[in-house]
């Protein structure tokens, strides 16, 4: 790769919260940065929808244009923080025609369409990079795609969306409502107006879509996942958590499924509440931080901790690609490309193998547990554990803890608990992990 | 950078646990190893001193030799997994010389001799990595070097040794002496049966010194790392850190220091035992873990947890480092040359700044607090807490933690208390970090 004369030109797409932060370290730490790429890094411009909104005074009007286009056309690297499917996709795959090298923070685009932006920034010989789409500041991507490369990651469990994780880690605290606890998260700052993305966790099923591409060298899109928010989560869900030594988080999960009796193996992708135990190295992962347990076969359990989300945090990702790539393009060199030649099966949740905890209305007579176990013997889920929480009158609640199961056989015995007449009501299900 | 035709040639040099481990994984994840590549990787060879020991059966005898030279000079990528300083260093240096790249876990050379080998790769246009060399088999120096390469790292806190990690935990557990608990850990494997090299944090401080380097851009030898061991620690320490809402840890601590009223600023590196408050995540690393915490400007804290030794973990890290390189051999590419551009001053441990314990055991009657606090004043040092065990006798012991002070305020003050008449003795000084 022929070496690079003079600056590195980046251009900024998009000046919100991280981008700003994102031009404040590219001008404040100019020195640093020229130092560590043996080139400065220059920074020729900010694309922008208006020009005329209120701006850090660190953000010298000069840069800002609205032609994104004509910015685009002018740089080395280009740092796409608009975020959403357009227009930047658009923007990205123009910049990538264009023989620019692109740095982005778009979970959303990535998510749904990476392979097509993979595809392109290999055609042309360029790099892409992401280290911000998932768990902001926490190096991941790079772990995950360079140093386990040698090695066979069998499962990402990971605390993915820092605003949930306030919220559970409230709940948990203060034995609040969930909309109580989304309330003190908005007034933190931690989620937004609107906190549909995160609670439903369209979020968090981005991020793991990318995870589990790069760690199973797989094609995985955010439409691959399957995703439960944190909406249902009750005030008695955390009691009854922390009764049985677990906290509740919002898990993102991609793992191998070990091969069945038919022979079935592939993995499977997902987001939803979980109960993890308090001993778990996840369980002690509060607030708005993000954590990531990846075990591998020769390396083990592995685990990374950081801050999720903010605009510095976010934007220290973000520098970190740029230096990369600059360095790249003055001393020669290349980042990885699409590795997806596992093309592994993409299973559906029915397919997916944990425990479980269901918690029973039951009527309060003999003869009641033998009902209820029975209905779990005739799906072949088994039980590790049963308990009463005490009669109340005429009814009882029943906690059932289940060895390892497939998701359609626990299920098909949810169903039938429905049916049983001794069943007032299945109050929650509950997965358990990493235990 | 030319593309490369046919196999990447790896040579193995030295075949004890790891070697072996990292030669099984050659052979038997050969297909997702070529596949990740975009070649196969073929082992041509591993050297030995003596060709007729036990051997693990995956090791094909044929190709084993004691002509290391001979097999390096047939080799794209050569891995060193001998140790030490001779003749590792001699053969990683005909190795880049004879335009091979270099994978090693050697923090021994690397921390006392590491700029000849950075300077002698980036001459030759070759790769030199060492992902191995500090946290086993977690993800460190590529975070450090290449994702916060955008950043600024104010701090590195390490618990880079699984055996001085085991011991201080099985401690806190038990209650043992430190030599029980060295024999526990001998008997588990954790130990080497001279624990010398671990106890005396002798291990720590190389790979302190490599993680320091990396961190803030400037050359650091082990001879730099100022390094107590652990033996020191008695139960009773363990017994008070426990009692104050602390564990001990071995913790490897390389760090800026705040410019002071001299305009004296550069960095600390260190390794001594430190109490953790029990809230902070280093606190919950158990037994043979390592776990590393980074506190950078942007990105805030990070940690990176994991093995940190033993030979399957290892080989996971040494494999990511020759699939990257051989990536870059195949597709073009080079990885990160020596950054030391910031050449920062390494300051003496006289210049630490951090908190301290102080256990005093003083005579137990009035005015004795008033002349401990004096000496304290007199040297600048501020007094956070007091607290007094209970009398016995004729006597107290007296536990004093400090505001941030300079290590040399503190040692002053220390030899104040030890000259003073109300002073029995001073029982233990131990450093607070994370707080």
């Amino acid at each position: 790769m022929a070496s690079h004369d003079g600056p590195v030109r980046v251009a900024l797409l998009g000046c919100g919260t991280v981008g700003t932060e994102v031009a404040r370290l590219l001008i404040t730490h100019a020195d640093d940065l020229a130092a560590r790429v043996g080139a400065p890094l220059e920074l020729v411009g900010i694309a922008e929808r208006t020009l005329d909104a209120p701006r850090d005074p660190v953000i010298d009007r000069g840069l800002l244009t609205t032609d994104w286009a004509g910015l685009v056309a002018r740089a080395d690297i280009v740092i796409e923080l608009i975020g959403g499917l357009e227009p930047a996709r658009t923007m990205q795959l123009q910049a990538i025609a264009g023989g620019a090298s692109v740095v982005t923070a778009n979970k959303e685009l990535l998510g749904k369409d990476g392979p097509t932006l993979y595809a392109a920034a290999e055609a042309a010989g360029v790099d892409l990079y992401f280290e911000a789409a998932v768990g902001g500041a926490i190096p991941l991507i790079r772990p995950v795609r360079e140093s386990l490369a040698g090695d066979r990651i069998t499962r990402v469990l990971g605390i993915v969306n820092g605003t949930t994780n306030y919220v559970l880690d409230q709940m948990a605290t203060t034995g609040e409502e969930l909309g109580q606890a989304v309330k003190q998260a908005q007034e933190q700052g931690y989620a937004e107006a609107d906190p549909t993305a995160d609670v439903e966790a369209y979020d968090a099923a981005a991020k793991v879509a990318i995870l589990a591409s790069l760690a199973f060298h797989t094609r995985v899109s955010t439409a691959d996942v399957h995703r439960e928010g944190i909406t249902a989560i009750t005030p008695e869900d955390v009691a009854w958590a922390a009764e049985t030594g677990h906290v509740i988080k919002l898990l993102a999960v991609a793992e191998r499924t070990p091969a069945d009796g038919e022979g079935k193996s592939g993995i499977v992708v997902r987001v939803h509440p979980a109960l993890v135990p308090d001993e778990h190295p996840l369980a002690g992962v509060r607030g708005a931080f993000n954590a990531v347990f990846v075990e591998a076969e020769a390396a083990g359990p592995l685990m990374f901790y950081g801050q999720g989300a903010g605009g510095v945090p976010t934007a220290s990702a973000v520098l970190g690609d740029v230096v990369t790539i600059a360095r790249h393009l003055v001393h020669g060199g290349r980042g990885p490309i699409e590795s997806r030649y596992a093309d592994l099966p993409v299973l559906s949740m029915a397919d997916a193998v944990t425990r479980y905890q269901v918690r029973l209305r039951v009527a309060d007579r003999p003869g009641v547990l033998a009902k209820v176990a029975q209905a779990f013997a005739a799906n072949g889920v088994s039980i590790e554990a049963v308990r009463q929480s005490g009669s109340r009158g005429d009814h009882a609640d029943l906690l059932v803890v289940t060895h390892v199961a497939r998701e359609a056989a626990l299920s098909a015995t949810v169903a039938m608990l429905d049916g049983l007449d001794v069943v007032g009501a299945v109050l929650s299900v509950l997965r358990v992990e990493g235990a």
